[in-house]
């Protein structure tokens, strides 16, 4: 495992120790949400009774492999407790989501969730938003339009793709990549873009005031 | 035929009038649409050359069975004219859509046209809006936690659903059908929806500034 892993790794159980007997948990999704999602799965192994929502199609099979017992909006209105990543960490808490592809379930357990903790390796950890391209989920049908939009507004869009097709999210959609350089006014331009029509959310999570644990390379772990 | 189908095939067939050769052309979803459509079918079988985007798959495909050439936004980035329905229709021309389901692609196509008609008999004529529910498009998953927030916004939710499960769009959302009672503030209260999260579109169609042709039940088009 090699150091950037085990940070991650770190990180990811730093998270999970703070689920507690009875919670309702909310599973991110992304490389170190992953780590948290194989302690909680020791930890449920060994007894903890807890419900949790997965972010992701893939969270879910991972957590469902383990044993984590899963519920659904359905039968819950509030989590207590929702861990997930994040592409950027500004030094305010507010995050970019979303390289991933699962911004839109992330940012709907997110704020469904009283308490919210967000781990990330250094690299993540930055002063201001914007190097991290910024995801945003649009409908498949028009997305041209959208994307033409974006153009206009300085994003330099990209259309996200795997395989030579166009990257298609769990809830159907796709995903327009931007960069908008250095991100002054991120309420502004969150507010901006998913008024748009055709813009399903971005990837702008915002004003969440989330707990965040950061693994360092040289192996500390701050929570800040 | 009884009286309000005609008055809508005459006021469809007035509509499709105005479509002329070269056009690239909108076509709308709905029982009055529908008949615009049936028209535009005829002038191509006649002659016409035009190119269409339908706002539905099933005036997608009442389109292609009828020969009328179809396009996508991957070929044209403008439309000449958009022929749709509504709802409601309000003096001011602000628009109740959705009823029929397909308000995502509708606004879509309305947005990207240089010049809209609305089609309706005069039952959808209104001094303001709001008698009409208004449809707003959600994402699926975590739905519950939008209804609750329509909820407290007191505009009094229900989940559309067919053959008793939910209704799903051309999109693969679900539609939650609201009451706000008479809206005196459309702008305000469609910015206020958008944002929320997983709400992806609203039926409020605002401020598109278009020829309204209303069909009376005693044989009447008036062009508004």
């Amino acid at each position: 495992m090699d150091a950037i892993t085990k940070a991650k790794k770190a990180a990811g159980e730093k998270a999970a120790a703070l689920v507690q007997p009875g919670m309702l948990v909310g599973l991110g999704t992304g490389s170190t949400a992953y780590w948290a999602i194989e302690k909680i799965g020791q930890m449920v192994k060994e007894g903890l009774n807890i419900q949790a929502v997965a972010t992701s199609i893939a969270s879910e099979k991972q957590a469902l492999a383990l044993g984590i017992p899963i519920t659904s909006f359905s039968e819950i209105q509030q989590l207590d407790l929702d861990i997930d990543g994040a592409d950027e960490i500004s030094e305010e808490g507010q995050l970019i989501k979303g390289g991933g592809g699962s911004l839109l379930r992330e940012k709907i357990v997110a704020l469904a969730s009283r308490h919210r903790v967000i781990v990330g390796d250094e690299r993540k950890y930055v002063k201001t938003l914007g190097k991290f391209p910024l995801p945003i989920e649009v409908v498949p049908f028009g997305w041209e339009l959208v994307f033409k939009t974006l153009q206009a507004l300085q994003g330099h869009p990209t259309l996200r793709t795997k395989d030579d097709q166009p990257y298609i999210t769990d809830n159907s959609n796709y995903i327009i990549d931007c960069s908008f350089g250095v991100i002054r006014e991120p309420e502004q331009l969150h507010q901006q873009l998913k008024t748009l029509t055709g813009v399903v959310e971005t990837g702008l999570f915002l004003n969440l005031k989330p707990t965040v644990i950061i693994a360092y390379e040289n192996g500390d772990v701050k929570t800040i």
